[in-house]
This record gives C-alpha cells, structure tokens and sequence, in this order.
C-alpha cells in the first residue's frame, strides 16, 4: 500500500518527525510517502496559515495520486483542507485530528487533548465537536508554545507536556490524551511512560485508520458532497476592484 | 463608511449583480467597493473551490483595509475563509450566511434556505449549525443548477426558486425563506411579492449588518483566536516529496 | 427612521441610561424614542419580574408603532416578552442579548457575559442557548449586585464589572465580554480601555442592527408563529375558583 | 392534599373538562381546586396571549397557596409561566406539557404530540427542546382548529385528532401520542381506544406528577433562580415616553 | 397498589436500605415489595457490573408482573437494563436515575449529583444526557467511595456527601443536589437539614413517580420498540468458537 | 495478530457470514478466530435480547484474551455489551456500529443506514447520536425482516435492502450507506455494485479497525471508566424477594 502522508507547512525538520512517526507504526506492506508543502506557512497557527497552506496541499494529494496513493494523511492537528482533500481525491483521506478522536472515543470514555498555542484552542474544539465529540472530550488545553519551539527547545516543551497530561487527568477526569499537534509524535511515547495514562500520537492514529480504510477497499464517496470540483474557466491573475 | 464588499469567485457579471444589491440597501453614508477575485475560480461550488479562492480573497481584504475599508463582506453563501479573513482583518467580517441566518432568526421562528446545488446543501447545514440556527433552519433545499445558470437562464432559475419557496413554506413549515446563493439578490424581491413570503437576500443581510458593526464601533477581537497571524520566514515554492 | 427603545422597568433613571447609549451610536437619520415602562417592576430580576412587566411592554410596543415606529429594541437582558413583541409588532423587534449574542458571534471565536445577579445567570445561559451561542459562551458570570446597586454605588459596580471582565479573559478564555445588563451601559467604554478587551454594550449592539433591520427592509414574518394575536372575546375581570 | 389547577385562559368551560380530566385521575386523599384565569385572554395560542394571562395567573397560584395548595399544575399545553410560577410559589408547580412529555418518555422511546393550530408547533417544539426530549419526539402535529373549536364540533376535532394520530405513528414512527392541549383531554380515552395506541393526556400526566412531588415532599428549590421575586417600591400607571 | 421495587445487586442490607425509603414515601393505597437479586454482584460499579445484573432482574420483574406488580422501580442508580426492563414489563418501569433527574428538573433550574466512585461519573453523565439534562446538571461529583462503604463506615460517608454537596452549591451553582446512588437513601433528610439546600432521595422520586404512572393508567408502549421480546428458539449451553 | 470476531447471538449459520466477511478484509498477519455465544438469543433484536447475550459474551471475550487475543470486534450492529466488554477487556473492543460509523463520516458528508426490523431503529438511533453522528446519519431505515430471514430468504431480503439504499439516496441524501446487521455482510458487494453508491460492510469496517487499532499498540485505557471490574465476595443463586 502507497501512503501519502502530507505535512501541510513547510518546515521539512517536521515532515521528518512525522515520517519517523509513520513509519515506526506502518504495516510491513505500506510505503510512507511523506512531503512538505513548501509553499505553505512555516507552521500552522490559526486559520489563515491554514487557508495558505490549503491549495498546494491539495495540489500534492492530487498529484501523489497520480503517482499511485491509496490513501492520504494529512499530517496537521487542525485537518486543514480536509473536506477539499476527500473532493479532489480518489482514496480516503484521513486527518490526524479525526483520526486521533476516533481512537481516543474507542479506548476511552472522556478523553483530553493539549496543543500548542492558545490560539488554536477554539479552532481545536470546533473540530472536535464537529467529529461529534464535544462532549467526550474533558477539555483541550494549550502548553503555550509554538509550534516550531516543539524543536527548538524539546526538553521545556516535553516538560510542559508532561504538566498538562497530568492536569488532564486529574483536574479533568481525561481517561486518555492526545497529543494536539503533528510534531509531538517523538514525545508520545515517554509521555505515556512517564504519566502512566494512554498519550495518543494523532499521526499515529492517522496511519492506522489510513492503511484500515484503504485496507478495506473503502473510498471517499464521489456522488455527493465529495464529487470531484467541476471544471469551469479559469480566468486571469490579480484581484482589481469595481467602487459603487 | 467604506463597505468592502468582495465576491470570492471570477465571475464579474455575479460581482455586479451583488454590487447592486449592496448599493439599493446601503445608507447614504456608505460607500460599496465591490471585488472581484480574479484568481479564483468561476464559480464557488465545494470545499475545493473555496479552498482555491481563499488565499487571494484575504489578500484583498488587506488591500481593501489598506485602503481604509472600515468593514468587509464576504460575498458567497459558503462564508468561505470567513475565519481566516478575521484573523487578517482590523474591521468587522460579515459572511453573507452568517447574516442572512441572523436576519431570519430574529424575523421568524423558523426559516428555510433554497440554494444552487445539491452538493451545497450539506456544506451549508454545517454552517448553519455552526451558527446555532440547525434547529430554526427547517430545511435546505437545492433548486439543481449551477451557479452561473442564475445568469444564463434567469426565467428557469426564478421558476425553480418560486417553487421551492413554495415547499419550504408548505411542506417545511418555514415562515421566510433564505436564499442561499449571493448571484440570487436581483430576484429577491420579485419572489416575495410572488410567494408573499418574506424572502432574504443574504447580500443585503450583510451589508446593513456590516455598517450596524462599523457604525457601532464594533470591531474584530485581535486578543485571541482572530489574532493576526504570526510572521514566519516564508520558504520555497513547490512542493516534492520525501519517501520513507 | 423612528426607534423606539422601551426600557421595560420603570425605573427612569435607567431609561436615561439606555436612552443615552442609544443616541449616542444611533445614525445621523435616527430619532430614538425611549419610554420607561411605568407599571413594571423597578428592575427585572428573574422570570416573576419578567411576567409582570411584559403585558405594558406590549402595549407600549404598540403604541409606539401606532405613532410611527419603524423597529423595537427591548432593552432589558433578559429579552422578555420577545417573542410576543414580535407577534404584536409589524416592524422588526431586537431583544439586547440576542443583539450582544450576535455581534459577540461575530468579533470573537469565544466571548464571555457579565451580569448583575446570580440568579439572573441560569436564565441568561438559557437565552443564549436558544439563540445558538451556548457552546461560544464561555461563561456567564454575575458580579452579585442587584440591577439597582449599578446606580447607587458605581464605583463598587466598575470595580467588579473589571475584575469579572478579566477573570472571563484569563481563566475562561473569552475574547470579547458582552454585558449582561442595559444598566451598564455607561461604563462600556471604559471598562473596555481598562481592560483592553473588547467589551460589549449590548443596547448599542441592538441600537445598530435595529437600524439595519429596518434599513434593509427586514419585518417581522407574519405568516406563521409571529402572527398577530388572533382577536377574542375578552371577559370579565378577576379570578375566582372552582373547587372540584 | 389540595391541588390547584389552574386553566390559564378566561373559558370556564374549558376549565370545566380540565377539572373533570383531573378529579378522574386524582387519588382518593387528592382535593382538586380547578380555577379559570378571568382576566386572561378566551384561549392561549401564541406568546402575546401567554404573557397577557401570566400575571393574573400568578396571583392566582399565590392566593391559592395562601389558601393551602400543597402544589400547582399550570393547565395549558404552552407552560405558560412555568419558571415564573416556580418563583412565586413554595410548593411545586407542573406544567402539563413538562408533564406530559416525562411520562411519554418514560414510557415510550419515540413520541408525537398533536395539537391545535400550527402557529403553536414552533413554540411547543421549543419547550420540548428545552424539556429535553427534542430528540425522542418524532414531529409535532397540528389538526389546524383553534383551541375553541375543540368544543364547539367535537366530532370534528376528533376526527382530525384521530387521522394524525394514526399518521403519528405511521409515518412519523411515534409509539405513543401525547396531546397537544388541555381542552383535549375528554377525548383522549376514546382516541387510545380507537387508534390503539398509547394517548397521553397531559392534565392526567400532571395531575398525578403533581401528586406525586407534594407526596414526596418534594418542594421548589427557593435558594436559587427560583427564590421569590424580591420586594422593590412599585411605581405609577401607565407608560409614557420620552423621546431623545 | 403493588410496587415492585428491585435492588438489582446482591447485598440484602441494602435492599433494606431502599425498602425503608420506598415505604417511607409511599402512599396509603401502595404495597412495597423490595426484591435482592442473589445472583447479581455485590454492588454495582460499571457497566460490566451491570450487565452481570441485569439478566436476573428481568426474571424478577417478569415473575414480579405476575405475582400482579402494577409497576417497577429499579433502584440501582446506573438505571441498568431500564430500556430491556420495559420491553420485558406491561406495567410502567422506572429507573431511580431517571426519575430523580425528573423530580431535578421540575424543582431547580440547575442541579447538581453526588455518586460513590468517580468511575461511575461518566456513565451517570451519559444517562443524564439521554434524559435531557446534560445541560441542566451542572456537575457530577463523586465522594470516592465504593457503594458498600456507605454502609461500613456511615460517619465518612455522610461528611464526604456533605462537603460535596456544598460544593456543588457554592462552586458550581447547583441549586438542588440528586443523590446517586441508591443506598444513600437513609442520609437524605439529614443532609438536606444540615446543608439548607434541597437533597433529592431518587429512591423515593422513583416510587413516587411509579405511582403516579400506574394509577394515572400509563403503562408501557408495546407497539414499537418496548414490545415484548420475540420468541426464538433457545439454543445450547457454552460458548466454543470457529477460527478462521 | 490474533483478533476475536464475537456473534453474540447463539446462530452459528450468522458467525459464518460473519467469519467469511472478516477474513475476507483481513490482513495477511491476521488470524481471524470467529465465535457464537451459544447461550444468547437466536437473534438479537430489541434491549432483552441484548442483556440476554451480553454476560456470556464478556466470558468468551475475557475467554479469548487468555487465549491470546490482540483484539476484539463484537459483531452485532446494536453493540451491546460494549462498554462492559471495555471494561473487561485489555485489548481495544470495536462495535461494528461504531466502526461503521466511523468510516461513514470519514468518507462521506452525509449517510444513511438500512436495518431489519423497525423496533431496532430507534436502538440504532440512539447508537449514533452516541457517536457523534447523529446530525450525519440522514436516516435509519429498516427492511422490515427479522435478522434470521436474511437467510432464510436472501432474495427477498436483497431486493428490499437494494429499494432502501436507492431511497436513502435519492430522499434522504446519503451519499454512502451503511448495512445495520452483521447478517449482511454478504450482500454488501453486490448492493454497491447494483445500487451504484458505497455500501458499507460495518463487520468490514470492524475487522480493519480492530487490526488499526491493535497494529498502532492502542489499547483501551484501563484507569478510568474502563478499569476492570472490581472483584467482590459474589453470593447466592436466584431471586426471592422481600415485602415491606
């Protein structure tokens, strides 16, 4: 199985991590096909980083595709694009995001979830509630770092992760946590270790589900909301104004 | 007050008929700058086109700004990139559907939507839910012609529309009727004096609620979600692969 | 335009208080036409207080449109009598929280209310909750003063609006704070400086788009469950009892 | 035990069949006191007749607790005044759709209701929604006669009554069928057996929920949003404007 | 009146506990029969309690129904096997949970529960829920203890229950507090007395609400989804299996 | 990977159409052991049935982790036992239901599900809103057969499924269906392929979900809700009663 998995900003340190991630738990006959969107934002932190980085991303998923995809992760805990991405493609396109909730609501009752920035907080809980567990999940709580700092400095950020699983445990009732962002996957591991409670890496979580809905010969549904975009004219460059 | 009144499709002629609507309603102190997105698609008709025509959208929104805009509407029933076009935005950001749900809410119990597409009706029940209208929303309906068939064939778009109105009147209980496409503004009028029902159209909607919020002094909060994004080191254009 | 903003209490002096707000936002082509309601109660302070003012509220809705009214702004938080202003009016009705609900819905992802007594926030929760913003409200807290104490000791009702004000921003999350009285009014501009988030006054927020209903031709729906009340036999005077 | 029912509208015939609906049900140690609301309007069908006979009403509850009531049904499908009556009386106070709707959920997984004019779907699906069963009610019917009608050609309301019950449960998957009105209440025995399924009368529902709160002793909870209205100096007449 | 009241564990001491309040309550004409079931756990703590129980309860509301019960109160606050209990029952069955979640909503605008163990939080959230008032209960806490502590140590248990019920009062603005589990019954009243706010004995707004519904004559919807099992044919004893 | 594939019913003709599909799915290292719970129903339709086959379902689960197994699906579309069956396992556990669900909203916007026997749509109904899908789901339709005569007549039974596909397409807008009974699963290729739309397997979706989720080293968490049950002194055979 052919698994394109699209990091959808530009930072290529983090398309690494995230391929270490996938691979470590692909099944022996997947191949990882992990790309960095280079036209995209350095790091996704809000909508407008999203909006940016959509369009190339899509332009990677059709053409992966072409190459032979069975599947798509996109590998960025707000599932930017996603509904755009299961229009223009053929297989199930998976996002970690949903793909972490559905894990986290399969071994656990209430579950929490922490990300980076504040910011994303918001935009994390309409997703969540729009995957339909709002109520499930206790809170999403944010260790207030940007998303790059996830490199930069590993040992503070490992520590502040460390600090919100515990919070979500026990302030929370989180039965489980999943990590809120592409680029904790190395963490998650000793996260889990150290906290004793079952850390979910979104990325992880994606590829399973990916290679399982691939797997099972199920595609995204073309006769609906999902149909691939009709092909109309495509006019001219920039964007002039009429005044009334 | 400067009105800002972009159309996120290519279509000039749609421009124009949304200009219009916007022009009849404003108050005298207002002056319309309608948009066209030039690079956008033709039409917005899915995720994929909105995903296509957002980028260079917020790019005129900011120019517009720039040029001392006081609000922006976003001209498209889908409210595509309305939250990104906070986040780059100083001034208020009214979407066309977020507006038009206000305006029914608050003149009827319950209302219903008549729209283009088929495939539109789904990606228009989420917004409407996410506007806390599902349950007031009786019903969306789809008259099944594209948008651009709104120009090309006005007398078969008006019978449609007439009929449907009917329906969600009858059959759905809907005491006014939104409709659901920004190219449908120049027949709103017609079509209440026809079905004696009030019928919204959206682009009014928005206007008169832009200058409510302009003129109130009512603008974006920049202190959390709708913060600006964040500068960070742009990278190289297209977008290769790495594979695992 | 013509504006009639009813304060349902009969307290006068916070009929100034409402009236000066509305004035203050209104257009150049607004006339506002405040009224107290003199058979009220001297504040609204739970649903009892609510029953009691709403039959005169009615009447005076009434009135006013018989003097020429174009819209109504309810201007109490507890939008009482709404709906059945909505019924006995011809022109478009704004209740002040379902104004401050929709601006709040509009500048901010997430927003929190502020308001008077603690008794007073289950029946708010259940306002918003029907106008759609029960999952965007972060929070509605009291500052546990009656309505009336907002006049007699300002300087202790400031000091705890700001303090609640920032408690909403920094442990709830709230972007924007929307008051949760028609009594605060006057201390929205300086409570939003003091705080430097942006704060909401919701009788200016209703002001505004009372304008924009009306201005954009935008009447009450009187089709269906806005109806006028069917006329009926009215009968004699008090309530006797029969036992059974 | 004395129960108070009160019909909140001024038609003692009416009052007449609540009375009789709620002596048959009541237990042997239960006194009904039915009593009609002079000063309200002839019946209640939209919210301006329900904030018109509110007041009145709940003098009516206070001066029956004065003469003893141990607790209160309010005897009209709309509540009207619940949560008022709730803070004016110190005994429990049942609503019959409240009522009716916790016995059709106790005994059936999905209901109907049928009641009189469509104008009072809207608002009698709001209540439900707010009772809590928005879910587990399958539709709320309306047999299109004002309440009145009830009365004066009871075969014909019957008939109506029967056909949507019958639709009720074909079409619409109902399991049992509440009604929708207090004047129904002579029929209801007569429309179970003909139709045969489950028909909930909801004066019998909340007659014998009343029953069982004073007999379990169990009061409203005055400590919160149902305390007593609290006493505040009542000002002058009628109501004046002042015009800024 | 014939009660059939069923603690669906195994421990005699509490069933006790509930006959006790059962007849407590009871009206004059009402005959408590309190049942064991011997081969169910000891107490019930999660689902998988629940299922162990749940089999042996249904023998005995069956065998109750024909020893002539008129309806049946399961007193396990877990409302286990409530939706098979009715399917199995003519009569009316009621869950402690459910019916106390009633008697909550009609006596309080916001409530608050108190359980034993926190690993029952979430189911009883979830029952909450599917009644209607996950929005109306504003938090469930738990003392920390398992079930059968309450009887082995009733000095800790009454002070733990007490110290959370004003909490729920003073933090979360609850307003009166459901007690969650059956065997708290005895410390009702004197946990009312001792803390001033209303404390809600679901075993006795169980029994009440039973009798109100069978001598309203309400009984079980057969026609849909509580019809009675079908009969099929039983097969063997024990559980081999077929590999693949 | 050793995964249980539990029929909780006692048809050991069904646990073969349930083995035949799993093993179809499953992945090369997967070793699919297939299992009747010989002491359940024939068929499990309605609540009785489910508590029926839920308690020697968890023995043959608990049964089957002694023997190895990595995982668990539990093969009937009312996904009874589920959280007891979390509890007592240490192995992820997927209903079909759930699984089916999953991958519906992963490749569609919208879906409906066809079942057997209407008595069973609500029981789904309530599964799906459990699992966030309830505003997803268009429909629950039923054939109108029992579970046993899919086999009995499996012409009968294809022709009808095949009508009700088309329906929820063409009335409802599923743009992908789901089959609500492990007893179809054979049919599954065939209807998709004659009706044109995707028709989902849940046993499928199931198997390749559990594979995901044991493959991805996600097991269910074991400190919360989900914890083991707790071991208590279990006492006497049946059921006697006691009379207060």
């Amino acid at each position: 199985m052919h698994l394109f998995v699209v990091n959808p900003n530009s930072t290529a340190s983090m398309t690494e991590v995230i391929r270490l991630s996938a691979v470590r738990v692909a099944g022996p006959g997947t191949r990882i096909e992990a790309a960095t969107v280079h036209s995209a934002p350095a790091s996704i932190e809000g909508h407008a980083d999203e909006a940016r980085a959509t369009p190339p991303m899509l332009d990677a998923i059709r053409a992966a595709e072409g190459r032979g995809a069975d599947a798509t992760v996109i590998a960025c805990f707000d599932d930017l694009g996603l509904a755009a991405a299961r229009e223009v493609a053929r297989g199930p396109v998976v996002g970690i995001c949903q793909a972490g909730v559905q894990v986290a609501m399969t071994i656990a009752k209430r579950f929490g979830i922490v990300t980076t920035l504040p910011r994303s907080v918001p935009i994390i809980e309409d997703l969540v509630e729009s995957y339909g567990a709002g109520r499930l999940c206790r809170r999403v709580r944010a260790v207030n770092l940007p998303v790059l700092a996830l490199e930069e400095d590993p040992a503070e950020a490992f520590a502040r992760l460390k600090r919100e699983i515990r919070l979500a445990v026990e302030q929370d009732g989180a039965e489980a946590v999943l990590l809120g962002c592409a680029g904790m996957a190395e963490m998650c591991r000793a996260l889990q270790v150290e906290t004793g409670v079952p850390v979910i890496d979104p990325v992880s979580a994606a590829v399973k589900l990916a290679e399982a809905l691939a797997g099972g010969g199920f595609a995204t549904a073309k006769g609906g909301a999902y149909a691939f975009p009709r092909d109309k004219a495509a006019p001219a460059p920039v964007c002039p104004a009429v005044t009334g």
